[in-house]
């Protein structure tokens, strides 16, 4: 339930058009509702900013497609992370609108209800080619919440004149998601250049003593560049939630 | 150099009030400075927003001195963090009014430099009494960049009720820092009650199997909470920095 | 071979019914059998009161089914956990009324000897839809030990209001285990409400820096509510076991 | 505060001996206190069956002082754990009659508040000399509860015989907690003897591999014995607490 | 080539039997043969008491195959661990009468050769039935340098009895080899009742914090028995040759 | 490019016969080409004196035939790494010339290119069989490079004398590139002989603490032996081309 | 108590010249010893053929003391290990004929009780210097239990002909004893030459990624060669009594 | 021994002029010298082009002193690493002559000896003003063993321009060691603008999960510019050494 209908429905009460017995009741239901194996938080879009996204691995695709349906009857936007193929089978046969992006790994549906949120600029970097499908996770969840994505692929330290070629791209954005494996020095790199926030995402990109992705990880924790944040490997969804709210910033 | 000086320099320049050869040579010594054991960044004020910030562990307290004398010459504010009571005495001799907190750890001058930057109010919220000292330089931090910042020390989870209390301060802040030992778990509840940023901070509070805050770092970047991003262990500065360029944005 | 047994036979002894030749004879089978791969420990539930139980996962599906057999022929209720459905075909051979629940892994026989044990309830709690499998095995080992259990599923703490709306549940209780990955926060703030025992499971459940449960296990055993006590990842089975030996306890 | 206390104000309240005004505001006082640095939980006594404790490492003597002398205001016996001399010199300040038990670290005081909560026996063993001091800590816990309390030292597998002469006391036990370094295994041969819930208590005792105690504490999360629970390293404080709700289980 | 052989064909020479240059180009087949991506160490037997034997993990089947027939051409025992069936079939190909045990993973031929080295007794002894395969190992490579072997398999202590029951078994050993995943208590509690010499294999048999047996092996070399030795994870071919080479020991 | 077709360009700009524009134009595409998913670095060979080499793990095999389209079409030698069947499958469709070898798991083309760049000799050791496939990738890596290299397999530890036999092949070689897994002793054993430097390759192969090539990482770095430098775990590309580096030093 | 001394003990009760009773009360004292915060195992010479030794770190000086001063009495020689000058200082006042080692860091006495137990020669072999202090304490611990002990110091792989120079002295040792830190490479090279048992002791020698002794640990654990086996980080007693028994070993 | 000294003697025995007796005398004491406590490889020299180093970290100052008289007293410079002052006080009673470099932690003597070796440049390179002790100590490494050294400190990528400003400086270097701690991301910025062999040298400077260099170590091996070789955390004088070899190399 956005604000806006939460204020119309205590409007309509304030002035005896709703009776309260009624508003409470639908109150109710709006707050969280409960399937047995799980408990749609459909308060969080008015605690949070952002309606409920799906997990969905570890979920079997009828759980995920059971709480998919509860969200789009509750009139919000459906982005469900880390579906597989066998997930979206599931959700489309309810939802046969759904869309599923299989490099991002996410479904989506209810794109019509997407409002643009702000004038910011997301800026989503990758160092290699391989970091891309965790880059375009973020992607789609900053699009699906309704903001302006840029993105800059490929432009990792190796040849770090690709990254100069491309400053006017940095200098415009108002928050920048870095994505890097291997050692990722990107993040630091990049946060050294620019004043606006910077969110950085490990990938599990690399071998050997890459430890899937925890040596980005700690790299990025220890970056010499003061005022870089960090989300969990390989979590594009994560860093693009802590954008959105940051672009939400009034200032 | 402040954007603002610049500004004037190159106007001055462009209505042939000053050379170009003199204008060179001004803005070749802001850029940076070379030190021998040290390359003050003077341009980094410009670049990034924030003057220069000292790092002063496994600096001497010699060259700690050297580098915030070149910096307060320079006309910026001083910050010089994770300084111990040898960096003070070092320090102070060259800038007698230079101010020492020994909770924070930090050295500080020129406060009569701080310009407020926003009215955004950043919180920070501890889950116990250790937590303070890393607390307390992320507040210092904030402080010398010109921002309001609002407290709530041991409000932690093995008392959640201690928390709700002050639901109200939660609400009112722009940003909010979460700063926590042991299972870092205040991270997680504070973001999932909030809209704004949360960014968190492991401290290395605890003992046994919290291996000097890795327990809390690990905890804080698997939060079930999206849109929570982590920095380094005991990063109260590292923080602040992030907080801080958050309440720049102007939306 | 169950304490009122044992009594039964030493009385007969005792009145002169039963040689002591007899005895002897009995007495040893049931104290442990030799099966050259296995030596099941009919003794086990004499001296903890509980049969031995089957660790499924190592063993090949025959010798699955030959301790089955054993347990099932000395008159104990048979638990099979970690069991894949290989092993149930395997078990099913010789017990065709063997029953296998694949969330849970385990499988079971002779319900009708399950005897009710104690009035208290155990509560089984965890913090998301992924975490179930987990809870399951718990709630399937302590139903065949004779518990009440009751379960609340998918009340983590990024909604925490979820849980507080079960308040009265989470009272009721006389044991309360919690089942969460990922950061593990709920076994904190579950603690920090009640004050009857709580055991915490940390699950695999979650990805990059959760290390497949370790960060939630580490979490766990940092509570910084006094009193939480922990035990494998992914070990519903012995959560289970802990929490029907408290509820044993005659106070 | 005592729920009988608080029973006696209600039924005060109801008998119309104490106005409404002046119940709210005695009980608010007993919820928590700030003392800018800490907020006192003086209602975990009635939420949880215990007052608050003080883990006196990283907080002040002054800070822990300062706690102290609200706890004991407040009408709660008074515990702090891992206190060293200099803590304890500053809560004898206010507070002449506190004592210090150097070995397990902590500081007691009002004693004479002790109730003795139940007939249970927790029975503390442990593996060698070394893990004495662990162990006293969760004694004196226990006692400041009003637990019996019984001792086993020196007990471990390298002469097992020394255990297994110690029999009766292992079958008198109504909860056991088992202290021990290297690798930990006395918690696996005690909880594979007894049927009353066995708590484990890693300790940092060891060199080399044992790493500060987590040889032992993967050994015991591994234990092949079920229903084996366990507790940070070092941490006898919460294993005692666990062990002192285990025992206040009615049955 | 035995040391026997070595010795005959010296006094050939000695005798002036065999001219140097035969005996040169004898000795010097014998030392190592190349095959391409192998060194054949047929030195071996005669510098350490036992032939090569190949660990086939990591090699194609082709070339384990190919090292097997220098080996037997070469007129030693035969043994391959850590075989799959491919290399298995492979190796049949050109020896027709090897044989393969699935459960020790190993190939063996020749067993004709093998000459009973002593008169002492190498007890293996296991934990669990699902550290059998790793004990099988051991005694397969044993067996085939002529050693007697006995096996107590089961006899973790969980189950404590089940151990003391087969004392007469563990005295009569000359030497032990304690095979356990988990938390490898056994290791401790054999090394507390023998005097004979201990080797302790850790096996990955367990799950969750066991990580592959790295718990096992840490509690293995922390053991509070002096004098218990350790090899590598799930190493049974080690720790039989360990034990081989004790038991050569004159004494 | 190379450096002697800028050189052409450059000069016939000087001798205006070739335009500027022309040049600019020429030059802007052989700095580097965007393809969406990754921007080539054609200048890579210029800065570093290197072609760019494809790294194929985590790219699909579109991508990888993409970007070795482009590289063969400037001019270019090929080299694509830790590339699989379906990877050459889909550069042999554009690149009908091109080769694999399943060993090494390096794509190839345009060998006709390759230029003999010194008269040094990169000798390659490997400690056992197994690490064959690394070597290989080092091997094909330096003599796309048109370098000159030879091998040494199979000569571990174990039986020294293998290693010692050739030590001619050890004094010969101008740098040595030692490949090993399980403990990595051979690299501190070459580097204690020879006098040119050693780069040591950790492989992957072992078991159980091995930890997928950890421990012959950790021990080559510390190497007790002065100037033996390391790369990635199974990075035998990484070697041989910090090995190329070395044998274009002029001296 | 000697095994000589319990079967003269026994002969005597056969004899009818020691009353059983007497014999009870004798052989009870003998089995172990309670100090309250230590249980003396009196029994394990007979057990396991060695007195009990003192493990001195995390023992308090008066509790070394009083422990030494039972084993003594008891007619034991006595080792100390991981004593402080402190530790001996307090053993010192009730056993004024016992010595200290510093760079063994053991205290000893009853030396003239100690007898030669076999002709065999444990060898021990260190890597460098800074391991002897580690050799030393399993040379003592050698030496108190009756072996003839030879050292080689310095011989570590960076300079491998000084071992290859000591090879006599190596091929005339019964067992071995490799003490090194770094990469613990020379455990390998020593176990691939000769065909006694060699035990590998891991040293803390080294520095950054050694990680105080857990790369030469891993490493050795690692090694290539078959049976050579491990004893935990700086663990020289317990390596030094493994080698005893095996030196026991009649053969 | 300098191998043109050796050649000295080699052409005198083959002119007769010194006897074989007198030579294999002389050439024996060149080859090691037993200390007891260590063995002198005066044979470096001549096998790897370096004298022995003494590593002081570890020996008591009597051992470095008395290897460091052993030295000299052959001929060669004298340099000790990780000296502490007791070392070199105990150095200096014995080499009054003897220097110590606080910062560098290092003891040089006999510098008339030093004999230039190449005209290659190598340049030292650190990320921050906390790296130069480890810089130095590769610096006097390099200086000890006659090369030309040039450095550039604290040009870290948080302002990354402060490199670029010295690009002449990197282009003029031959092989270039890499100093830096935190994220160690220089490594591979630098690694990507140079054609030379580049060598990281990863340093315990950073805080929290910098784990003591270990973050900067695993992201410099993974390093996504190829040929970049790392050497253990801190090992400032292990980086000069390879650095040097490769220097000697002809070309």
């Amino acid at each position: 339930m956005h604000e806006s209908s939460l204020k119309k429905l205590l409007e309509s009460v304030a002035q005896g058009k709703t009776p309260v017995d009624r508003a409470v009741e639908k109150l109710r239901g709006t707050f969280s509702e409960e399937l047995g194996f799980a408990v749609v938080d459909h308060h969080r879009e008015l605690r949070q900013g952002f309606p409920e996204v799906i997990f969905s691995e570890g979920k079997t695709p009828a759980q995920v497609a059971s709480i998919a349906k509860k969200i789009v009857k509750n009139g919000s936007v459906l982005l469900a992370t880390r579906a597989n193929p066998r997930h979206y089978a599931a959700v489309r046969r309810s939802l046969p609108k759904a869309h599923y992006d299989p490099l991002a790994r996410v479904i989506t549906a209810q794109e019509h209800l997407v409002r643009k949120r702000s004038s910011g600029i997301m800026l989503i970097v990758t160092a290699g080619t391989s970091d891309i499908p965790v880059a375009t996770e973020a992607q789609r969840t900053a699009e699906m919440f309704g903001r302006e994505v840029r993105t800059l692929f490929d432009v990792g330290v190796a040849g770090i004149h690709r990254l100069f070629q491309k400053a006017e791209t940095l200098y415009e954005a108002d928050v920048i998601v870095v994505v890097a494996g291997m050692e990722g020095a990107l993040a630091s790199v990049v946060g050294g250049l620019v004043r606006v926030p910077v969110i950085a995402v490990p990938t599990s990109v690399g071998y050997g003593a890459s430890f899937g992705g925890v040596t980005a990880l700690l790299a990025m924790l220890n970056s010499c560049v003061a005022g870089v944040t960090v989300v969990n490997i390989d979590n594009g969804f994560g860093a693009a939630m802590a954008a959105c709210k940051i672009l939400d910033r009034k200032g």
